[in-house]
């Protein structure tokens, strides 16, 4: 069954559904736009050199993937699940990757949420039922779409499902040299955002565009 | 010149005594009791099996050394600096290496703080003038302490200035294998502080006691 990615044809959908193709895993990348979607799909397997992404509704995407990343950017990831609502079924896993950072003037600036973590506001908008969990959100697009280049770091998974991030590291694991490590419950999502923020001030810092976090002694 | 260590007889500054003292960096600690003080610094020398550490008052202490690491448990650092608002210097720089985290029947809690951080609770109730940095708190104690292993990881220094950051990374280059990173101003200690937390419940689950950090693609 393939990936699903929800808004899934901005710069951190098409760099996760690059790595996940290269990495051998089909994805579907859903759009409010199908044609959307497909001119993505297509640009990403001209990259990739064969086709293993396909686009289409965000509809269709739900009704064909199980496992279902949220790839829109931060602000829009509550509408992005409201507009789904009726699609959204227990069997689904949804997996957030956004991080509640704003560039204003080229300076990122940290979204403090008032409900702790961007993952935890998606959280309370999602139907019941609906197992989520948060993913992927330390490593930049950066890194994920330059596949000349090993990742060599941790994902961190976090959820209140234990079930559910058991399965989602199992999907990550498929990329080569990322390491999955089970986070905890989904509060865990405050650390992750802010790390995101950490990394992208330590890019500009030390000019890079690729910092990502890989633990050391486990 | 001396480290000075403020409150250095508990597990985090023996740890960082040591790790110092192995790595040919001469480390004062200081104590209300210097009784206490020297008998923690005799116990360093003996493991060292070599003179490097040396132990005092804390008044004394701060009379030598102008890095001053602030190395008591996270609930007494506010007291510690209020003990000793007449013997600070603005020549000094107080390093703070403590993490907000209690441990509740064995289990770790993070306790928020409403100054955002430990850091900045404490950067609150120094004397005006005084340079203030946060380094070290994402390396545990254990691993510090553990003379036989690499540390092999980095050191996050963040600070409102940077001259204070860059003079506590230059001495954490001291120790071999450990990378100074520069995070920023002090409001990077609400991540470093929640990245131990992570770091901790990443020991529990896996079974381990070294979890660090150490940063990929700069």
């Amino acid at each position: 069954m393939p990936l699903g990615f929800l808004g899934g044809t901005g710069i951190e959908g098409k760099a996760l559904a690059l790595r996940f193709g290269a990495s051998g895993v089909p994805v579907v990348v859903g759009s409010r736009s199908a044609d959307r979607a497909r001119a993505v799909a297509d640009e990403c397997n001209r990259l990739l050199g064969r086709s293993a992404i396909e686009g289409c509704s965000n509809t269709d995407m739900l009704a064909r993937a199980e496992i279902v990343f949220l790839t829109v950017p931060f602000e829009t990831a509550v509408a992005a699940i409201e507009s789904c609502r009726q699609d959204l079924r227990p069997s689904h896993i949804v997996v957030d990757v956004t991080v509640p950072i704003k560039f204003e003037g080229g300076k990122p600036e940290f979204v403090e949420q008032p409900a702790g973590s961007n993952a935890e506001l998606i959280s309370g908008h999602l139907p019941s039922g609906i197992p989520f969990v948060a993913a992927f959100k330390t490593i930049p697009a950066h890194a994920l779409a330059d596949l000349n280049q090993q990742l060599s770091c941790d994902v961190f998974v976090c959820g209140d499902s234990k079930e559910a991030r058991a399965t989602v590291m199992t999907t990550a694991a498929q990329i080569p040299t990322v390491r999955p490590l089970d986070a905890g419950p989904l509060i865990a999502a405050r650390t992750l955002e802010r790390m995101t923020f950490l990394a992208i001030t330590l890019n500009r810092r030390y000019k890079s565009k690729g910092a990502r976090f890989r633990v050391q002694g486990l």
